[in-house]
């Protein structure tokens, strides 16, 4: 009864058109053109990098994409019972007529002949978002994107910050920031300035959040004015030799001038919170970062009570801290759950996780999930894992559990699949 | 068969007669008198609140119960997929014939006004005692309570300590501690005669529970009586202005000299462990507080090796404690498992919390469940959320997967429920 | 459906021969004689002290076997619940033909007669090996164990060293230390000299890992010569006074200098992290330590960038790093998870665990499961209780919830419970 009703569920919930509210799609090349963009999704190298490829065999220089694909797939096998790899599967089932239920050094070439010549087509894009029941996807933009050349309907442009505040005491970032905002920044109120225009390009370009990702150990906390222009002063001269403290009330300073921003113009500000950026040096691209699961919300105190007025969408890289963020969430108004981040978005921890959210949030306040999809073929397996999770928890809970009927469940589960999506990431130039 | 053999079991736990051993009742008004008691529960209001309502709409002086509970229903949509809000429609539909399965803005004046004609009978509070098979409910008393006035064996009195170990830098405090002992505080040893009259009038009142919830970074030790008489001196100089270190010497001076003398008289020392007070400075009453689960019990280290003839039943905030208070529970004789509190009494945490203690810590030391109710209502959904709960894991885990009879399992679940209350908390008068 | 399928795998599983790879077996008496040496395990010493038995009615000097296990049976009552208490059942039906569900004053004294006379078989060793279908077991060696008199292909040995990097400070260590190596340690380098001699010695016959427990704030990192140098003057002068600082020093300098000999000697180092020695004074033999929860991988970064070549198989003691340990183990290629220690080893937290290894972690760099056990006895219950939660994840979680085939599961399990035992743990010196 349980897996049918299950079933049922799943399938109501697919029906669905999905926006995804967090990606890192690249908006003038957002599908993938040979399999090797998918086995180089960062999940595929660094699984394969940890059951033993050595780096050197993907990441030499002017490798082709059919070989990087060879030399990834000879260590897919280890790697088969990880759900990333279940993604894989379902995607070239989907997309690529793939039959077999493995991927081998046995089938691979002719399924990525086969990817390789529907990726080919000029209408593969618009292909992949229609059969993925996508209507948008969400970018992640740096703070100097022009954001032009696409349609930010389906674009949608965000502003990540993690530049600004981490990684002023780079030239080149300082230097990016002046050339977009033509702003010479010298103390606290030209910085403030030029974050503000930031701001502005990005919400006339339609953009719907500011999104940044946070070290375990970031506690925000206001900077006076004197305090920031001392510290402006002290990176814009030294920059990465610049006095640690001063570096840290820089980017106490910035964080607090996003927030403020993000009052200003009505948008949400996403936070990550939780990564340690850098852990396995010799990691392979994009595969370096970890974290120290003794991470508090109790550390965003101050900003949460300082912005009743800022929507914080927040995401958590550690299971651990779910229950303080429902529990957040549950006392907070500004407070939401938002998606199932990185190493917790594996369907152990999302079961867990999301059903804790489901009985304690309010509804209204639970974006249930995001891709965090580099290429579009990604949204449909992962939105599906997604979907099963939600239609078991939703079943086995709140029908069964609760007597709810289905229909009810149903409803429930499209709100944090969609209708939340539009109501807390709404157009911020229409509120 | 499962769930069939879930709700035999669930149903002869049902069968049980209980006592609640922590609640927030008060003995002189026990039951609700309109559905404004009931909805005016922090539950409620915070997560309206957290969803969108504005704390004036129900904080207004004046407000009549009745418009009260209108503008609460508005939000009660946006939560009806928490677990509190089923908590709400059980208890509308046993005591109040209610046939919905939600509250909404068009039914909500009948259920009102057929809970106030409900209410109003003489006979309410027995009526809620009879239905909810609740034979004793613990209360939780302000050291200063003349305990007089009510059945102390149906209303168990409990000496709640928050305010001597915390707030006695508080002058309004110091004064209620004199007034109820006629005591003239000036030392440490003034202040143990103090708290110990306190302890004599409540044993001699029927108490059978110390009780104190206690901030994540709390740590007890013992203050010898030298630097305990410092610190007196100084705050009762200073109050809230004396400095620092001193209060914390005053409130670890107490502590300590609450559980000497919960080992004299015999009585068990609750210790609700992980609370931060006041985190979300504009939350509705009672819904400002949060946590940060960075918290250990081998802060209790000391406390309990020095107390092995005090039994303390803990409490801890957040489910990733859980472990830490099963394996504490197994390994201390005087450390007990008690109930599933606050943020983490919701069916996920709960679940996976009690099965986690039912397969490690002896059946003799775990408190299945109290309701932490300020309205006896709510012992019933309550109660019930957690029979149901405990029903799954002794269908699961006991019959199916290690193959005990289902008598046994329902038997264990006796104990956890009900037994356990009785030997624990038992009169100390009679030990 | 779920329940045969569940039970088909499990057959399955439970088929294969296996190898233990972390035990505490002494080679030289690997089997119990009587059921004190079962009962006298510290699972159920401690649980039976918890609910209530002094310590002193099973510490008694000079106590007659028979009687102590009386005394213990007192007590099975009240923790018959626990999964300890059904791994005795399982041992004594499985071993002894015991038909009862539940060890009783009435029923114990026959149980006891009847296992004595079976133990006093001079091939028990070999029975219970073949009944429990064990292949080798590996052991926990001091470091000055001469390893002879026992068959180390059955016995395997691993280079305990807990004592090298703690207990230095200790005259008795060092005297072992220097009778071992017949070394004379005046300063770093020849304390590494001496601590080589040892792996010389473990490898030569057989060794194939080195292990150790660490409490929750050890955090490795490399100490120069000339740092360490001082540390062995400081520590050998003045043993358990010698400066705090000193003492940590040298314990960082012994830890590097294991993982260096590992990686010359090509042994895996077993970490088991998270440890508090001695928390309750007054607990039973090997019953006084537990743990703060409070601990991460991250700070193990140094060692495993360190060390590439070395394989860290990382048990953690509380679940809530489990999900450190799958990140850790997902990016690090040197990083391995290493079965459900100690207080996570009860089935809730198994399950959680392990479901999220088996999605997360590469397939091969998972060891599924050891006893830990002092006594042959134990490995049967106690591998069976693992191979019920792993037939359950492959059932629910890969069968039904991934489509996979029953095969195609059973070899996930096969692979964990015993093929990554024989390519993490193969000989060194066939590498």
């Amino acid at each position: 009864m349980s897996t049918q009703l299950r079933t049922r569920i799943f399938e109501a919930l697919d029906a669905l058109v999905l926006v995804d509210p967090h990606t890192h799609i690249n908006a003038l090349s957002p599908a993938s053109t040979t399999l090797a963009d998918i086995l180089g999704y960062h999940y595929y190298t660094e699984l394969a990098h940890s059951a033993g490829m050595p780096k050197a065999r993907i990441e030499e220089p002017g490798l082709a994409p059919k070989e990087k694909v060879g030399r990834l797939i000879e260590y897919l096998g280890t790697t088969e019972n990880t759900i990333q790899s279940s993604w894989l599967i379902e995607m070239a089932q989907v997309f690529f007529d793939f039959k077999d239920d493995a991927i081998t050094t046995r089938n691979w070439e002719s399924l990525y002949d086969k990817a390789a010549a529907a990726m080919a087509q000029p209408d593969w894009t618009e292909r992949v978002l229609n059969r993925s029941k996508l209507e948008a996807v969400f970018l992640t933009n740096d703070f100097d994107d022009p954001l032009s050349g696409f349609d930010t309907n389906v674009y949608v442009p965000c502003l990540r910050t993690d530049d600004l505040v981490f990684h002023l005491a780079q030239s080149s970032v300082r230097e990016r920031l002046q050339k977009a905002t033509g702003t010479s920044v010298h103390d606290a109120s030209s910085l403030a300035v030029a974050i503000g225009k930031l701001f502005e390009h990005f919400v006339n370009r339609g953009a719907r959040a500011c999104a940044i990702s946070l070290p375990p150990d970031f506690t925000p906390t206001r900077v006076d004015a004197q305090r920031a222009s001392a510290a402006v002063a002290e990176v814009w001269k030294n920059g990465p030799q610049a006095e640690r403290a001063k570096q840290v009330d820089l980017g106490h300073f910035v964080f607090w001038t996003l927030a403020e921003y993000c009052a200003q113009w009505k948008l949400p500000f996403d936070l990550m919170i939780g990564v340690n950026r850098g852990v396995y040096a010799e990691g392979v691209f994009q595969g370096r970062d970890l974290y120290d699961s003794r991470v508090s919300l109790i550390q965003y105190r101050e900003l949460f009570n300082a912005f009743p007025q800022v929507p914080f969408p927040i995401s958590v890289l550690a299971s651990v801290t779910n229950q303080e963020l429902v529990s957040y969430s549950w006392i907070f108004p500004n407070v939401l759950c938002n998606g199932h981040w990185w190493y917790s978005n594996t369907p152990t921890y999302i079961e867990h996780d999301a059903a804790a959210r489901l009985e304690a949030v309010p509804r209204t306040k639970q974006i249930g999930y995001y891709s965090d999809m580099y290429k579009l073929e990604f949204a449909l397996p992962k939105f599906a894992m997604y979907k099963r999770i939600l239609a078991k928890i939703l079943a086995e809970r709140f029908v069964v559990d609760r007597g709810w009927s289905e229909e009810r469940a149903v409803d429930l589960g499209r709100q944090v699949l969609r209708g939340n999506v539009d109501t807390v990431f709404g157009d911020p130039r229409r509120r």
